[in-house]
């Protein structure tokens, strides 16, 4: 019964440790001395283990370097972050001594429920204590133990309040690609109903693995339906840090990095809340661990509330920013907006937690507003101080996590290895995964213009890491000897999948003859930048100049652009709608790009229209507005646009294959409807806007 | 009796609550749900506490920038956030409900002394206690407060360990200033002799004070000599902050800011060390509160050794550092470069705090280290990004504190404001400042050429603000009568000394006729920065063209480059003896710049000299050095230096000025001797550089 929202302590209590407060000077000095040397003591072992922890990630760094300097790829960084951990948990538990005397327990006995607050009357001096949490009686003579070793272990909630946050937040605020508005619905369809699925799936196999552990004789503590299924939720979320690293390097095929990208970012959050509904789970009655209708779609409520209420509470916090940078003029000191930024961001972390959502859910989707929105009315230096800040964070972050997942497969002093449940548990995934991935594939299939390939869906078979969220949400609650079997289990699925799968990843991306970068032109090299950007999608610097698309253009890549035009109506009436909303309401409220809302509004609306609507929003209009990299979603007022296309396209005489192409969509323009004609010259713009700017690359080449 | 080294939570609690761990699920349904819903919330609690400060920083960075782009001056933004702090502050004392039935104590006997942890039996279940620390019989009624005001009242630790490194460490890093290093032995003698003075003065003074309280019986507990001692090293140290912000935007003079600014930043770590020594002085015997030699003597050894350890350790991480970044290609990566720098700089802080010195001052060391050798060494991209991390990490620590402070006014519990007490320590501070600095300036007038002006003593006198350091050394222990009461008094002072002299400077500056910046020219707000740099001597971005310095001879100020060369021979021994080492063995070691070791070093050295050599230092030898600000200290290479120079000014046929001003050089320089000469050298290559590059601008202006 694990609510995520259920922690005291926020942001903050890294080390379980803590000493003692300043002791009256009055009272007898010997005793003092004895005491504050202890504390002092805690806190040079508290400095010594969070000093193992950064010497851990500086050794990472320079290796990483290394590899990086040779171009080692067998190995990723994450998986050697581990691998540091790991011998760093080995010195620490076969190295240090095994146990330290001053720490003896005492035992009191009281009749109530307990305080979170203790007065202890010692020898006329009173101290105060505060409430750790339960112990079961059964390990009680645990508690004594290694002190190095208990130095080293954070409490997990620092993982959900600490850790995470500047990892998802990264994650959503480097989204703004176009590839995956385009393939929104699959990535939704992957990642809410694929996940619900495999979870399931891998739920109820694991709930026969449990069952076959009784028979043989192998369980020795209850499991529970409800544990199996939140061993479901909690292994189900792919973790993009490694596939978004590999793909970034290899420039793998476009639509596939947005697909596993979009999939795996979305379903941490999805994971998260479905933990927390299982965790919710709870039937009435005698019979507590049965299935029991209310409580299961009190679980759902749950599920649909949590996850609406901290998509709300990001958006919310993210369109505030948005605001609040729009109206004044903050851009001029980007300091003040930088920190601003930070904090509003952090703000919605405080305020889903506050109100009993996720945080780190609220978290996500506020990046992806950030990014939407605010990132247009930031300036120059702003931009790239918040990509900056986040990426660093993120960077200290995640690789922190993974040296700690390799030191805690030592350092842990509650491991449960159960050959049968683990090999039961990758069998498991494999089919879960399997399941989530070849029927949604195909059902998609059915819907999309541009089909998912065989080849695609073998690696998104593949890809299925696990990562940092199931190792957080594996650690969050390990008092049980279920859950203690779930996160030893987990960690080593975690060390699998990061080392083999992550290993594998380029052979696998060879072997299945998915398009990677290698028939690059020459100019690649030197325009690694750009490049990176129209073949894979990532735009490295979140702000590409509009040549990009046309540089595509101009190689020659016809049937690359016409795929692009197929795929791009795949969610086509969801997409439609939120664009036009999008595109003619909320940009042009929360940015200073977009069609002035004087024109988009009832004019009924006008006074409304008009204090809302900026005067850079009619400079923007007569100007190219070349500072959105995001141009399905920002570019192209719909009828304005159509006009200045056509002219354009026309007017510059050397663009050959644009114009080419621009003839390809007329014909088949005839068989479309409006709007999609519409949206299709939105591209258009860009492309024969792009073509102007990019003749001088096609005059060196 | 408190050590610096002697907390036990290090990075880590922000708040005193802390929750509940996860209960045993098997046990009894209704006592958990009661239990973990005080948990829950308990942690809503912490998230709107921390909401709370977070809007308040919004709220203060939002008028913060209204006030600069109304140029308001009158209110520092520090002050800003002050009173936002202290309305919130009234509003949480006055408008909250007082109390909260839930938090109830408990009390036991026990017959030894207190462990750390305890085990409690309730009702069969046990749970886990840490010690919280002691308190005193008198104020057992006390605990259990208003929730709220608990909720928002941090552990004084976390400004030592959070809020302050990052404060003190990017004062370090943006110090590389030339007159800093000009007026180093003046601003060593301000920061040691007085604030030594300055503390013993205060010192003495309120325990006169102190004398007078208990014969009219306004003392009500006891107040020891060396309680007075601690409030004369605690109320000693001067705030940058407030004069750097005020100074900068002024653009006042430029030895008068690096006398203010290295003072008051050397100051800290001082006042730092001073104080730890204090609480160190313990006299052995019965009379424990009477002098004693012996125990003298062990807090100036302790003074000596561990301000002599934590400077040891900041310059070693700091030099590993800047060996490590010269080595190895990392500069290819600026983010695993700019992690890195972060986890070095970081693990500074802990190094220190686990051998047993002070964090805060290794940082502040390591941050000049950093900046005078690593800096040269980072890629163009990771100096914008460290510096703006840093940047982004100080204002929010910064805004924090002085928005805590406000808060602390209505919200701490144990205020003792006692009118005798606070009137004589603001007559105090003002007698032991002035103590400080008149008698100083006069005897540094006898050994500086370029002495110390009457208006320039008043102005410094003027500017001795206390801040962020006093703040967090008065808050450090507040445990006896005592302490609450100095407490009290230096939040009074400091609220004073940020709004009335903070705010009083700018016509403090104009009534002692010091020259600010209105005789700019025209170019002033076009090239605010360079402007900022060579007038002030803040390069706001730390790595301004050569051309700046030039620019000043340019605008024929020959008065001032004159004081310039007169104001560099002021610590000229020791100066002197510093720059060769630094420049001949430091600077070729530890970066890229500098003459070739190979150079430097006796032959015997070759092998050595030649390992430690990077190619770029050859190259560095024949092309002009331009990367690097600091130009005394890095420019020049002695003897070659000589003929680029002469080459160079006769060379560039339209630079009047710098031709003139090389010609008074040359009529003065048979007065001086050879290393002067040379060292003049150094800085006339410069102007002779620059001439080239500035021409484009004289011929605009």
């Amino acid at each position: 019964m694990q609510l995520p929202v259920r922690s005291a302590l926020l942001l903050l209590l890294l080390l379980r440790a803590r000493g003692l407060r300043a002791g009256e000077r009055s009272s007898s000095a010997m005793e003092e001395i004895a005491t504050e040397k202890e504390a002092e003591e805690s806190h040079r072992q508290d400095s010594v283990s969070l000093l193992t922890f950064i010497l851990l990630l500086t050794l990472t760094i320079l290796t990483i370097w290394l590899f990086k300097h040779r171009r080692v790829r067998f190995l990723h960084e994450t998986g050697l972050a581990m691998i540091y951990g790991l011998i760093v948990g080995v010195i620490l538990r076969y190295g240090s001594p095994s146990s330290s005397g001053h720490d003896k327990p005492f035992s009191c006995s009281q009749e109530d429920r307990p305080f979170m607050t203790l007065l202890v009357n010692v020898s006329g001096k009173f101290f105060e204590y505060t409430l750790k949490g339960e112990i079961s009686p059964g390990k009680i003579h645990n508690v004594e133990q290694n002190d190095m070793l208990r130095k080293v272990t954070f409490d997990p909630e620092v993982f959900f309040n600490i850790l995470l946050p500047p990892i998802i937040f990264h994650a959503g605020y480097s989204l703004k690609k176009r590839h995956f508005f385009r393939n929104l619905g699959s990535i939704l369809a992957y990642a809410f109903l694929g996940t619900a699925v495999s979870c399931f799936i891998i739920g109820n196999l694991m709930y026969g693995v449990v069952k076959l552990m009784k028979l043989v004789g192998q369980l020795s503590d209850k499991f529970y339906y409800t544990d199996c299924l939140l061993f479901g939720a909690v292994i189900s979320a792919t973790d993009p840090v490694t596939v978004l690293a590999i793909f970034n390097e290899l420039h793998a095929d476009v639509d596939l990095y947005a697909l596993l990208f979009g999939e795996s970012v979305l379903n941490d959050a999805v994971a998260i809340v479905l933990s927390s509904s299982i965790v919710a789970y709870q039937p009435t009655g005698e019979n507590t661990h049965a299935f029991d209708a209310a409580a299961f779609f009190k679980s759902v409520g749950v599920f649909l509330g949590i996850f609406s209420g901290s998509f709300m509470m990001g958006a919310v916090t993210g369109v505030v920013t948005a605001l609040v940078t729009k109206f004044t003029k903050l851009h001029c000191f980007p300091l003040l907006e930088t920190a601003l930024f930070f904090l509003m961001s952090w703000s919605t972390f405080l305020l889903a937690e506050a109100c009993g959502f996720t945080g780190v859910v609220a978290v996500l989707f506020c990046g992806i507003t950030q990014a939407h929105y605010t990132y247009n009315n930031l300036s120059v230096e702003s931009r790239s101080r918040t990509k900056q800040l986040f990426e660093v964070l993120h960077f200290l972050a995640e690789n922190f996590i993974f040296s700690y997942m390799g030191l805690a497969l030592f350092t842990f002093q509650k491991h449960i290895f159960s050959p049968v449940f683990i090999i039961g548990a990758f069998i498991a995934i494999f089919l879960g995964r399997a399941a989530h991935i070849y029927p949604l594939s195909f059902f998609l299939n059915l819907g999309r213009r541009h089909k998912i390939s065989w080849n695609f869906q073998h690696m998104m078979m593949f890809s299925g890491l696990r990562g940092a969220m199931a190792f957080a949400l594996a650690i969050r609650d390990t008092a049980t000897y279920s859950h203690q079997m779930m996160f030893s289990t987990t960690l080593l699925i975690v060390f699998f999948t990061v080392w083999i799968i992550g290993g594998g990843t380029t052979p696998m991306l060879s072997w299945l003859n998915i398009r990677v970068g290698d028939h690059a032109p020459s100019v690649e090299e030197i325009n690694e930048s750009r490049w990176l950007y129209f073949r894979v999608g990532v735009d490295p610097d979140q702000d590409p100049p509009p040549s990009n698309d046309s540089f595509q253009v101009l190689q020659g890549d016809g049937p690359d652009s016409e795929r692009g035009n197929r795929t791009k109506q795949e969610s086509a009436w969801l997409f439609r709608l939120w664009y036009s909303f999008d595109h003619n309401y909320l940009k042009p409220i929360l940015t200073h790009s977009g069609p002035p809302l004087t024109t988009t509004l009832p004019s009924c609306c006008g006074l409304l229209a008009r204090c809302l609507t900026t005067p850079q929003v009619y400079d923007n209009q007569e100007q190219l507005r070349e500072e959105d990299s995001d141009f399905i979603l920002n570019d192209g007022d719909l009828t304005l646009t159509y006009g200045d296309t056509t002219i354009t396209a026309n007017g510059s005489s050397g663009s050959r294959t644009a114009t080419t192409s621009l003839e390809g969509r007329k014909t088949k323009s005839s068989s479309e409807e409006a709007l999609e004609h519409e949206l299709g010259m939105g591209d258009h713009e860009v492309t024969s806007r792009g073509t102007r700017l990019v003749f001088p690359l096609e005059d060196n080449a």
